[in-house]
């Protein structure tokens, strides 16, 4: 009976799950709080764009979210013991680079640097890039529009290269004390590896590709006379990051003596390559061709596979289709939502001033029929990642009267968000990558019927909830049981280790028949508020919104 | 030391206000609720555009609140006795018609129809005759379209034939039964006068000529050919309503013996013509050439003069420009806004569930700068009134992030009526109507100095405060003066007896460049969605608005 370890590095804290490789049955669980900053981010008061984690905070939870997960194993299952463990898996947040020195240790580490922000690891999160990934766009656009198709046509502040060129030009010190940098997805691994020299780790296609403008079609990394362009010091750091990037069929190393003993595993054993946490996420959901893996919280990330044989299309507006990113043999597909949880958590706390109030608005937003409100919203609060790649969008909600309820609002923000993964699913289509169905993860997907039943009415598709609550995590032993050998696929190691919960949520034919209503107003909205149309007529938006309210109240 | 009396029908009870002539002293003041249906209004369950208004609940407060007001005055004034009122003055909401019998009563009081709702008053609010207001918008434009030039160029369904005609169309037997059709605000003075005939009742030109189509220019009310088009019924009774309505120098009859002996007042004293609440309002406010009278309350009213010498052009959108209106020698111009103490009263209970906020929320929201929020809104929950003349439009919430508070909320909501307000003046002056100077009045005005000087910003205008509480009754309490000889005309009454409080809000520099521009986004998404513009660009609103956020949080 062979177990693998996945360990799943979040924003706020690190869990490590021990997992059965024959059932997928997980027998032991443990989290860690990052111990530094505000809930792990490391934060600048006179700046609201940065966030940066302390590295210290990941050798922290690496040891001790592991060492706890094999104790609560141990104790949840008399056949488990440490010994079994055949290998280990790891998924964190992305793009989250950090600088480190020619040992490949932190640059944080290094007593000289402790106390400075932009030594750490800047989490996925931080925006202090956003002019230079706007010179990037501009500069890529001019001189390689290549670079850019990829990964929908624009590169973020989130992303790989602005971040490095923020630190260079704002602490050039730092810049030039960091030997090289590394996404915190490699750097566990490797570190778990104990590879002592930053060009030596085995570095994981899905950061490359969807962050750092990576492909094997232009030889790698953005090419040297590119980096010069934007800054030689940019270029001449090209050498001593990376030539290559593997999918998730090549293991990152195997566990080195120091690391084992701190583990308590046994030494030598292999270690998956790291990937982004929603990819793994999906593994871990069962994602195959035709599944769109949506993995629901504060925000959400979609992800599709397409088999490798065919080619998919650079497709505007989302941002990554990458070969080898999250399934071995195929070519993955990443988009997402930059706000679903968090707008109904803003609406209930922030304006409402009553977390507790989910729970009652849930129930009274359930009685309500599709459009019976008048309402509709934009799920802009904190902007549009996918399809139109743009942080300065806001919200919006329109039809209110004076009666309008706040559980009518609660329903009209759900309903906003299920439109927003609507556009996503309609563009990912038109360019040829097929949506039969939805697998969905995170805490809203399990908790929440109302919101998975919209979904389900709004995309028109069957939703299915994964049977794990830790889908990253157990993507990310299954990544382990691959290349330990447990199964001889991904495939073969998803059928036996990853499974769906019972319940199913299907399409009613009368919510279905307004809601296709309503999203062609949200398109109209989206479009018009998006930029997309420059001769918006929307003078007959509220009416229609009135029209179909009626509706729902007109006797049968 | 002569007095006058001010009676004031309001939507849920009846006032009366016993006044100084020489200096506008107000020395006693009685309230009667009306004691019928829900807070005085007889509602249909199954029908919410109902709203009628029992007449014996007029009669019951005209006496009551007569007497308790000169009961409080003899307290209050040792100088004061009844005998010493010289005349009468009266107004009422309207346009709320009611129907009576060849004697001038009350079809309600005819015991065959006091359980029938269409005998009695038809409130202002109701709203059942859409179908006929928008029935007779499409014949006036095809047959007679300077009826409506006058009146905004669309009949509402609030307005005496609308009502009329759905009352024709509904209860045959109703209509049948009365002989004649009296607004509110000409039934009580023409009670006091003791008319026992409805031809005979001296008509006011307030509301014959914003709400019923009547001008000297077409020889008064609707020709028969015209209203036979809508209803020969229709044309029948416009013999048995009127042919000549007046201003308000032409006293509406004297106190007869029966309602002298009921009030306690001497018999035969001059009975003021009644006005629209408003007007008189606007006349209890000091309304003069230049000067924009605003009675802000759960909607909002606006009356503004022009000297009768001058001609006024029709206003698009605007509901009324009659002469002699509101002050006598002057063409009164009449607008308003469907919803704005309404808003924030809906945003406090409905949405935040908590009524008492207001105050905090204010205070909150004091604090904050013009822009900051980066929220702009639409005043439209209960559609639009002035200019777009549209009730299916509702209301519009935009710029939310995951950081919006509900403080910003609130304070975008009395922006947001701002720029309604704004609207009617931008149009008003467009058409010939200066104004150079805004007068409020009502209970907002009073308590909220957030709301005056964001008005005042927002239009740029110095905004003063009518110095009484009650203008409405004080402006009939002024018209009773002028007809009884107190004051030789309008000019020296209003000059004596009303005046305004010495507070003054000031438009500011710095406000008023913040929402110079601010207005301007309100406007692109105010003909937008009011169907103005048929090619709105709207894909630069969110940006714009970050960015003079942005600019308010920018170093000095």
């Amino acid at each position: 009976m062979p177990y693998t370890i996945g360990l799943d590095y979040g924003t706020n804290s690190a869990r490590a799950l021990v997992v059965d490789c024959t059932d997928g049955r997980e027998i032991g669980a443990a989290v860690v709080d990052y111990p530094s900053g505000h809930q792990g981010i490391l934060l600048n008061a006179s700046d609201h764009h940065l966030a940066r984690q302390n590295p210290a905070d990941y050798l922290f939870a690496l040891e001790h979210a592991t060492r706890r997960a094999i104790e609560a194993a141990r104790r949840a299952d008399p056949a488990f013991d440490a010994t079994k463990v055949i290998g280990i898996g790891m998924d964190g947040t992305g793009s989250s680079p950090l600088p480190v020195d020619a040992q490949n240790d932190p640059l944080a580490l290094d007593p000289r640097f402790t106390a400075n922000l932009n030594a750490q690891c800047w989490l996925w999160k931080d925006h202090t890039g956003i002019p230079e990934a706007e010179a990037i766009t501009q500069t890529a656009r001019r001189l390689r529009p290549n670079y850019l198709a990829k990964i929908g046509g624009t590169y973020s502040s989130e992303w790989f290269w602005a971040k490095i060129w923020h630190c260079l030009k704002t602490d050039p010190a730092a810049f030039d004390a960091a030997f090289s940098w590394v996404e915190l997805s490699d750097f566990i691994p490797a570190t778990l590896a104990g590879v002592r020299d930053p060009r030596a780790i085995v570095r994981g296609i899905c950061m490359a590709g969807h962050k750092a403008m990576y492909s094997d079609e232009w030889g790698g990394l953005p090419d040297t006379a590119f980096l010069a362009t934007l800054d030689p010091r940019l270029a001449a750091l090209r050498e001593r990051l990376y030539t290559a990037a593997y999918d998730a069929s090549t293991p990152a190393g195997k566990l080195c003596p120091q690391w084992a003993e701190k583990l308590g595993l046994p030494v030598g054993i292999p270690i998956a390559i790291g990937e982004m946490d929603v990819h793994y996420g999906a593994i871990g959901c069962g994602v195959d061709e035709g599944t769109l893996i949506k993995v629901i919280g504060t925000s959400t990330c979609d992800c599709a596979v397409v088999s490798g044989e065919k080619s998919v299309a650079d497709i505007p507006g989302v941002c990554g289709v990458v070969k080898g990113a999250i399934l071995p043999g195929f070519t993955g597909i990443e988009a997402g939502q930059s706000a679903v949880g968090d707008i109904f958590k803003w609406f209930v706390e922030c304006v409402l001033g009553d977390a507790s109030l989910h729970a009652v608005l849930t129930t009274e937003a359930t009685a309500l029929k599709p459009g019976q409100s008048g309402l509709l919203a934009l799920d802009w609060n904190n902007g549009n990642r996918t399809i139109l790649v743009d942080q300065r969008l806001t919200g919006l909600l329109l039809g209110q009267t004076l009666y309008t309820t706040r559980a009518e609002i609660y329903r009209a923000l759900i309903e906003a968000t299920a439109f927003g993964a609507r556009a996503i699913i309609e563009r990912i289509r038109e360019y040829g990558v097929p949506v039969v169905r939805i697998v969905c993860s995170g805490g809203i997907a399990e908790k929440n019927p109302l919101l998975m039943q919209i979904y389900a009415d709004v995309t028109g598709c069957e939703i299915r909830v994964s049977r794990s609550a830790q889908a990253c995590a157990l993507g990310a032993a299954v990544g382990a049981a691959v290349i330990a050998g447990a199964h001889r696929d991904f495939q073969t190691a998803q059928a036996a280790m990853t499974a769906l919960k019972p319940v199913s949520y299907k399409p009613e034919a009368d919510a279905v028949a307004v809601y296709e209503r309503l999203y062609a107003l949200y398109r109209t909205l989206h479009d018009a508020f998006g930029g997309v149309t420059k001769s918006a007529d929307l003078g007959g938006v509220m009416k229609e919104l009135l029209a179909i309210k009626a509706e729902q109240f007109a006797p049968v």
